[in-house]
Order: C-alpha cells, then sequence, then structure tokens
C-alpha cells in the first residue's frame, strides 16, 4: 500500500489542493486517530474538550496516553512533577538525549489541537520509528507535560518548570478554590511532590528540545503557509494602570470641570495602541479590561484599574514600548487632571530559538516541499522553560484555522497536523545523524 | 437683638466678607440648628448620612419633622404616597395653594443638604410665618417629598411623581433586595397604598411650586454667585451602547488583525465627549462604566457594554447630540470590525420653569442684594414632577462647595442657605400678593 493510499482519498484531494506534498515517514491518518481518541476525553457537547490540568478529565487522557506509549515500544515512566516520558534508547550511551514532545491539559472549553497536535505528533512519530525498526545513536526522548495551561493554580508551564528549574516558593502547598494543595494533586496522580526535585533535567543530558504546536495565531493561514519556524517565545510585561481623577454628579458638574478617569483611560488604551504599532515588526500590546469605580450611568468616572501586557522577543523593544506608554500617560494624566500610575506586576523574559534548529527547521521544511514562514510564537509553552534553562529549543508551528485557539472553534486541518509530525521527524532525524 | 446679633459674629463675618446681606426675615441661626438635628438621622462616622428612601432612619427622621411642622403650627398631615403636607390657612378660600417643599432622603452615604436645605428652608420659613403672626390671602403648604432619590426601589422622585401622575404599572408591587414590597414600606410609614389616587394633587388647586435646592455643581461657587436663578430641570437621555468585535489570543493575534471592542470603546467614549462640547452651551454628555468580557488581560477583549447619558435643557439638543454621537458610533465599528449598537433605554423629558417665577426670583434676590445667575439643573428634582403635570414651578439654588453632592464632602454655607431660605420667604411672599 502506498503512503498516498493509507492517507485515505478525501485527505489526499484536500492535500492536493493545497499544492503540498503529503507526509512521506508518519502516518497522517494514524495521527488523525491519535487526536480525536484523546478528543474524547473531557469532550464538551459545543465541540473541544474541558481538560484542566490537574483533573479527573486530564487524569483519565493521561493513562489512555501512558498505554499508547507503552504500545509504541516506549520506556515509559512519570516523573514527581507529572511529567510523562517515554524513551527510545539509542546506540551511543555516552550522547545527549533528543527531546521533543508537548503537553495535552486544555483551558476551559478548549479545542483539540493545542498541545494535543504536539503531544499526538510525538508519539505518531515514535509509532513511525517501531514500525521503521529505526537505529538511532541518541536516545530519543518523548515527554508531555503537565498543567501546560495554569488554569488550575493559576501558573503556567508547571511540569516543564519543574524539569528546568523547580517550583517557586510555597507553589505547591497553593490551594485551589476546592481546598485541595497541589502537592495532593501529584499524589493522585500517583507521583511523590517530595521528590520533586528529581523531575529536574540536566540540561548537559539533553542535546536539544523540539516542539510542534499549532500557531494559536493567524498569520500561517491567512499566508497559506503550511510551516512555520518558531524564531522564539516572546517576553510578557505586565502593568497595572491605576488612574484617579474625582467621582462627581453627571448632571451638574459642567464638561469643563471633569476630571474623568474613564476618559484619560480612554486617551490611553489608544495610545498602547498607537505606541506598540509605532515601529515595524510583530509586538503586540493589549488592554484586556477596564474596571471603573464607582460605575453608575449618572456619576462621571472617579477612578479606572485596567491592564496593560506588552510582548515582543526583544527585551529592548519591550523596555521601549513600555517607555513610551508610560510617557504618554504621563502627559494625558496631567491633561486630563488625572493622576495615572503604571506598575510592572508581572515579566517573563523572552527566550529565543536556537538559530541552528531554525535553520534545520526551515531546510527541512522546504525539502519536503512544504512552504514555511519565520515567525515569533506570541503565546507561552513549556519550550520556553527548556529555552531558559540553556536547553537548545526549537519549535514548528502549524496553522490554526482564523487564528482561533483556546476555543471549541481552534481547529487545524488533518494534513497540517501532519505535515508538522513529518517535519519533526525530518529534524530529529537529521539532529540524529548530526 | 438684632438679627446680626441672632445669626451670631463667626457667621457675620463671613457674611460681611462675601459682601452679601445677612437675611432679615428668616432666622438663618435657627435655619442651621434644624439642619444639624436632622443630620442625626443616619449619621456616619465618617460625616453625612445614610438615610435611603423608605428605611428606619428616614422614617425617624419623618417622625421628628412631623413634630417640628406641628409647633410651626401647621396643619399636618400624610399622603398615600408618604409626602408630608403642612398647611397654613389663608384668608380668601378661593385661591390656590401656594406649595413649596423638598425631600429629606439621601443617597447611601450621602450629604447634609441635599434636600436637606429646602425642607428645612421650608420649615423655617414658615417658623418665620408663625413668629411674625403673617396674615398671607393664599394657603401656604410645604411639603416634603418621599423617596425622591429612589436608592430604595430604583426610581427616583416617587413622592412627587405620585401627586403628579401616580404610579407607573407594577410600581407599588416592585420588590426590594429582600423582597419587601414597596406598598408594604408605604404600609409601614402607616398609609394605605390601595389609595394612592388620593395623593394626586389637582394642578388647578395649585397656584405655584417652589424649591429651594442646593445646586450640586460647581457653577455658582466659582463663579461666588449667592443666588441661582434655574431655567429648568434639564432631559436626560440614557442609551445603552454594545460592541461586538472578536475575543482572541493577546499574544498570537497580530494588532492589525484585531477586531478590539475595548479599543472601539475607547474611540466612542472621546467621541461622546467631543460631541458634547462642539457646541457652546451647558448640555453634558458622560459614559459612567464600561463592561468588557472576557475581561482577560491576555485576551483580546471581544465585547463591550457601556451606557451613555445625555442631558440638556431642550429636546432638539439632546437629539442632536444623540443623532452626532450615533454617527460617529457607526463610523468607529466600522473602521474597528466591531459591530455597534446603540439603543435609547430611558429618558426624562426636559421641565422648564415658568419665565415669570424666574424673573420674579431673580428680582427678588437683588432687591435682597444678592448676586445672580441663571443656569440650568443637570439634576433631577421633585419639582419637574409638577412641571409636567402643568404647575409652574421655580426653583431657587444655593451654591455647593466645590460642585461635591452624594458625598460626605457635600457642604453648602449655612449663610448661603440662609439666603436662599430668604429670597424664598420674599418670593412666597411676592406671589401671595400678585
Amino acid at each position: 500500500m502506498t503512503r498516498a493510499a493509507r492517507l485515505g482519498a478525501p485527505i489526499l484531494a484536500v492535500a492536493l489542493a493545497g499544492a503540498a506534498p503529503a507526509p512521506v515517514h508518519v502516518d497522517g491518518e494514524r495521527l488523525k486517530g491519535l487526536l480525536l481518541a484523546l478528543a474524547e476525553f473531557g469532550k464538551n457537547p459545543e465541540g473541544g474538550v474541558t481538560r484542566v490540568g490537574f483533573s479527573k478529565e486530564d487524569q483519565a487522557a493521561r493513562v489512555w496516553l501512558v498505554e499508547r506509549m507503552k504500545e509504541a515500544g516506549l520506556d515509559v515512566w512519570v516523573d514527581p512533577a507529572a511529567n510523562i516520558h517515554g524513551r527510545r534508547a539509542g546506540t551511543d550511551v555516552s550522547l545527549p538525549v533528543i527531546l521533543f514532545g508537548s503537553h495535552i491539559d486544555s483551558v476551559p472549553k478548549g479545542g483539540n489541537f493545542d498541545g494535543d497536535v504536539g503531544s499526538m505528533g510525538a508519539l505518531e512519530l515514535m509509532l513511525t520509528l517501531r514500525d521503521e525498526k529505526a537505529v538511532t545513536r541518541h536516545p530519543f526522548e518523548m515527554v508531555v507535560w503537565s498543567n501546560e495551561e495554569g488554569v488550575h493554580y493559576g501558573k503556567g508551564v508547571f511540569g516543564s518548570r519543574m524539569a528546568a528549574r523547580g517550583p517557586d516558593p510555597g507553589e505547591l502547598e497553593a490551594k485551589d478554590e476546592e481546598g485541595v494543595a497541589l502537592a495532593e494533586w501529584l499524589r493522585r496522580y500517583g507521583v511523590d511532590p517530595a521528590r520533586i526535585a528529581e523531575a529536574r533535567l540536566d540540561p548537559r543530558r539533553v542535546a536539544s528540545y523540539l516542539e510542534l504546536h499549532i500557531e494559536q495565531g493567524g498569520v500561517l493561514h491567512r499566508g497559506k503557509v503550511q510551516i512555520g519556524v518558531v524564531q522564539g517565545i516572546v517576553g510578557i510585561d505586565r502593568f497595572h494602570v491605576s488612574l484617579e481623577g474625582f467621582a462627581n454628579h453627571a448632571g451638574t458638574t459642567p464638561m469643563a470641570e471633569r476630571r474623568d478617569a474613564l476618559v484619560a483611560a480612554a486617551r490611553l488604551i489608544l495610545a498602547v495602541r498607537e505606541e506598540v504599532m509605532a515601529r515595524p515588526g510583530r509586538q503586540v500590546g493589549n488592554v484586556g479590561f477596564v474596571q471603573v469605580l464607582p460605575g453608575a450611568p449618572n456619576v462621571v468616572p472617579g477612578s479606572v484599574r485596567l491592564p496593560v501586557e506588552l510582548r515582543d522577543l526583544k527585551r529592548e523593544v519591550m523596555d521601549e514600548m513600555a517607555a513610551r506608554v508610560r510617557a504618554r500617560a504621563e502627559a494625558i494624566g496631567k491633561e486630563a487632571g488625572v493622576t495615572v500610575a503604571m506598575e510592572r506586576y508581572a515579566n517573563d523574559e523572552p527566550a529565543l530559538t536556537d538559530p541552528g534548529l531554525q535553520d534545520l527547521i526551515e531546510a527541512t521544511s522546504r525539502g519536503a516541499g512544504y512552504s514555511t514562514l519565520r515567525l515569533p510564537s506570541g503565546a507561552g509553552h513549556d519550550a520556553q522553560s527548556l529555552g531558559r534553562a540553556g536547553i537548545p529549543i526549537g519549535m514548528i508551528f502549524v496553522p490554526s484555522k482564523d487564528g482561533i485557539s483556546h476555543s471549541p472553534r481552534e481547529w487545524t486541518e488533518w494534513e497540517d497536523a501532519a505535515r508538522g509530525a513529518e517535519v519533526l521527524y525530518r529534524v530529529l532525524r537529521a539532529l540524529d545523524a548530526q
């Protein structure tokens, strides 16, 4: 049976319509089957899943996954941070491991592709290696990180952070809304939180970490590009901005006498957008909500709180945007008679991918006949944890329809997922041969 | 004892500094005593009062007030809408009543002058007439309207509306957050809600309605003007505006691809201010709050709701402002890829004061040596109910310090309150003589 026949006629037709070759190593139809099987865990009636990290649905999916990994002939274990590892030995025991994977937890009412494509892509690749009876020099290890979304307990990329640097003070003792500590959930997952330090990876024993993921933006989809070569995971600065004017009667206070905190906030919201867009590039900025006090139709707003978020691959670009927004905020406040304070309350530094891995992903993709584009990841990923620990990281993106993610409407074409897995396969084999 | 001596040295000094004569008929010191006594009911530790209409605090104040009105020699009764009336007979039984008054209920954490100055001013005037053994042709009737603020049950100028046109459908059956119907509160106040129709005034039996009130704006205070001659109570239009964009990932969605409902809302907030200020005049517009969905720092706002409120003395000005705001909203939505809907959900028509009463208040004030300014009332008042029922209305404003109202910081100088009561006294005597 030819590869095209195995892919099935409908998928072949779409693949041909997209004018991109089908995978020739991995099995796109088997990958689709794995994704659909995984989608049963936490399935929602409106589509998509709710499979929050550290939940019954997540654990059920993990039990299923461990069985599939064992069927792939892997040596499977769960580390004390609840990360699932599956290893295939190499021939040269002196060589470090080639690591790759993603996550299978979701946001509430999430989709079936965020994390799943990279995790099932890794598993499909392992099945392919098994079927091929492939022999590699390096050990190949797939990993499915725990609680990447961090919906439960509020902090993202949990498992990969544990592998890269360990918990923040008090993190394992933090309790959820039901009073259950994170450590207790680790025990429910069958691991010992007291041994969390054993989840740490030795960067010297990891050759590279590769992650396949959906883009979660619309750049590849709009540009009809098959493979995104990720330049890095953007840094994120978040600021609290407070604007203090003076609440007053909206009927009796003349327009010229108002110190309206919401009018000042409106100017600032537009200034954030202007300053972010003032230079070319893919940097982004967001004001996600506004809280207004006292908050009545007939009262001039006295007080406003809002968050400003700025993201870019370069720290200096982030700092320059923040400085420009701060200057605008001060000018706006002065003009409106409103006191403005802007304070950074959270930040993630940018995590750049390895330039050599970028070149390899690009060349490999083109060699397979796929179109490519270099772009930043605006979203956070487990790869950033490993990158910040000094491990060379590479990321392969596949298109998200209309850029929609964290939604039941999240969609990646099956053949796009298969192309991503094919690139991952080829890159890993090339790395092994280097 | 001279009037100046009765006012006391500190007050006299301030009055002289203000270069305005002290009252010569009413007793400013007695008025201050009445205001301070009333301020004990619902008193808050931080200053001001919480004396919401239909509450124990309000009822305690009303019991005290009825006693004071009886001491003033008035024929006192409470109508089925819980309005307190106190009448002094005239000599000509064929003549209609000269009516005047205000309210004593407050907003939560309100001040000691909104409503109180007009109510205690009316009582002081009745005490003055008693002391003078004055004989009037018309009956003189003071009235203290129930639940003017409408905090409880959500609809303002309750008592005066009942006197002017009766309840809205279902209004007496409406329940508060404790499940108590408005009708039940009327019963607690000792009146029979089934007889609410008897609270209606016959406009032919009311010569005029006069109300003394604090300005609740800063126009008189800033302009150092003692008496405001109110041109009318502005109309109020309120609109719900909804803006529907598309919620998306704030990291992965390029700036140019966003359909950010909050950015569109920010433009609209500024457009409301611009369009209201585009013409000279005292018209006002307000956006009092913004609700954003989903409402997270890392999500592009998909949906925004906000209220737009527009006020002016002229219906045509209100309509023109609304049309301009609507046109701007449509243009903003089109540019931002955001669907904008704007719907009027409430309106109060402007209630103009009687031009003859305006002239009389102005001439009387000047005759007393007080400076005057004609201005609209941006806030609603009981007078509007009577004006809409066809009764000639007049309103006298006294300054509010810094324009602050509905706040413990609400303040009117004692001598300004006394000047207002003096003008009310003189206007009523002049009306009686006409």
